[in-house]
């Protein structure tokens, strides 16, 4: 299990055709960037796509360009690993509008000048579509498996429902067909905290020298806590002090759990774009695949003969557990063969990042047959 | 019911001794503004004191002065209502610390300038001495009843605590004994909001024309999040739009619970201060009344020969029954006499101040005899 990830390929591709848009624009040279691990088969047909949450990136198996750290699937990802290299071409593309190399709202638009908020509002399914242009340019045009957590399963649900010849297998963990009122309001909140900081500059920051570091710090730290479970933190920190004997009576980070906080938040702004965030929180809170299908969320479904497996976390409650089963009820309604899993796992929607064994037999045993 | 409650009083009151504090500093020329309704018996045996949440007032029934919305429990308390001003000599006071006419951070120092930063930190503790000083100057050594929902039921049970002579029946609604790492987490975020704007000065903002209301505003939206229950925002916004048929494609308010959000965060700018909106959460993470008491929840109430009634709601996840049940342990186990009911409300945390025609039985109940 120590082995790394043999990386095929960490690239940067540009779409040579126009990519178009939920919205109605299309985008002139799109940059997609990607890794790849183990070895695509003769026969094409070893693929496993992995779809990245909010604030994920491709580097799935490879250490973090900015922070060094190991990639964020590192343990599920590599030979004899639950999504094992030694069988599978495993692929993850940096969604549209992230800050890592693919296009987003920092990447220079066709004058010359970074896109800040010209950058067009997109979707999860706008997200998809560039993952597909990437998949048809290396020529790939079946999946072994889809599998994304959080974000990552919105937009496996969003290539199962929209490109239903692609994927044989879509795994879809602590995600959602259809994101709910909460939701919308956390990342409403998101949102405000980085347009409320001056540095944000309408979205026009870029090459000032200025960034809205503080607000987009805040966006983090009030998200993050929505990743955690009660009792993870409780666990994690409770009410301990940091470094100290007693309470100052100060504003200082008294608290582990503040310290943490703030480590999180600063850390974040090392590592992410603040428009990148408004846009990617803003294509989640517009997500609801029943719209999409006309209303009826089975519908989504009916062209697809894939196999899915709908995972989700006793302890979430970012996405809680009856989000999946609504979606479970829709699979069935329309004929799928779905399996559906509940485990339980304490870190709450952080659980599918986090060391969860059933997960991981979960996962290889879907992927084995 | 529609007729509305006698105002006793409406006053500001100047303790004429210096207030000792638990930092150990002692402010002096402490300022305690207070309502009163209904009238105050000979025997002095008729005072039900109401403590009020972090944001609240003394403006329990009457109309508030800056909104001109009705009182924050105006459906509560009046004549023939749960809390009857006919029978009960009903008193609260504005927190220390707050901003609606006791002493805060907004206010002037001896040295003539506001305070600001160099307010003392306060506890729960210091609200709820204030508050003992303004019965003694009013006359009053003994309390029918105390109650509090949310960090009003944190000031009644250190109240029960520390000066258990005082209160013959303490009612506690959605709070909890120690405050648990979760809302610490918020509280942070909080206070990193409001800090974080540059409007905000280090907190020296009076004056300048300047506060830092963007941090304040969404400060509020993400605690206001945390009030309401999924199922409630579901209910009352779900996914619909606002004025508009469709998405817009843009980070204009499209969804209504976004809207609404916005505008919680803005109004509440017009009635609060920021700095004390940093001292209110600053004194509500530091509630502990275990630790005040050797770290035995127990012995905190093992001089109080009141009864009790702690109640939570099914809803509220941000003091979660499991909360109040701990407390019960510890009152059962100080040998208290306790009543313990979890209502049934879709409302959240916010149960407590919306309309729970339990919730008044249960108050009316308790308050009978």
């Amino acid at each position: 299990m120590a082995t790394a990830a043999v990386i095929a390929a960490s690239e940067v591709l540009e779409l040579t055709e126009p990519l178009p848009l939920d919205c109605g624009q299309q985008l002139e040279g799109v940059r997609i960037a990607y890794e790849a691990y183990g070895t695509l088969s003769p026969a094409r047909d070893n693929v496993v796509l992995i779809q990245h949450a909010t604030t994920g990136d491709q580097h799935v198996a490879s250490p973090h360009p900015k922070t060094g750290k190991p990639g964020w699937w590192d343990r599920m990802v590599g030979p004899g690993k639950p999504i094992d290299t030694d069988r599978f071409f495993v692929l993850c593309a940096n969604v549209l509008g992230s800050c890592m190399g693919s296009t987003g709202p920092g990447s220079l638009a066709p004058d010359g000048k970074p896109y800040a908020m010209r950058f067009p509002v997109i979707t999860i399914r706008d997200m998809v579509r560039a993952q597909v242009a990437l998949l048809d340019t290396l020529g790939i045009d079946k999946l072994y498996c889809v599998v994304g957590g959080s974000m990552g399963g919105m937009q496996s649900l969003s290539l199962a429902a929209n490109w239903p010849h692609l994927p044989e297998r879509i795994m879809v963990i602590a995600a959602t067909a259809t994101m709910p009122a909460q939701n919308i309001a956390f990342q409403e909140v998101g949102r405000q905290a980085i347009t409320a900081d001056p540095n944000w500059q309408q979205g026009a920051y870029y090459g000032t020298g200025k960034a809205p570091d503080a607000g987009l710090a805040v966006a983090r730290m009030a998200a993050h806590i929505t990743y955690l479970s009660e009792a993870s933190l409780t666990e994690k920190f409770g009410r301990r002090l940091q470094d100290r004997a007693s309470k100052t009576f100060g504003f200082d980070a008294d608290f582990q759990v503040e310290s943490y906080l703030r480590h999180q938040g600063a850390s974040f702004t090392n590592r992410f774009d603040a428009n990148s965030y408004l846009y990617i929180t803003r294509a989640m809170s517009y997500f609801d695949l029943a719209e999409e299908h006309g209303g009826l969320l089975a519908d989504a479904f009916r062209a697809s003969d894939a196999r899915f497996c709908v995972i989700s976390f006793d302890t979430d409650w970012l996405y809680p557990t009856e989000l999946s089963r609504k979606l479970v009820h829709a699979l069935n309604a329309s004929g799928a063969q779905v399996s559906f899993v509940e485990l339980s796992a304490p870190f709450g929607h952080d659980s599918f990042l986090l060391e969860v064994p059933a997960l991981d037999r979960v996962i290889a045993g879907f992927l084995s047959r």
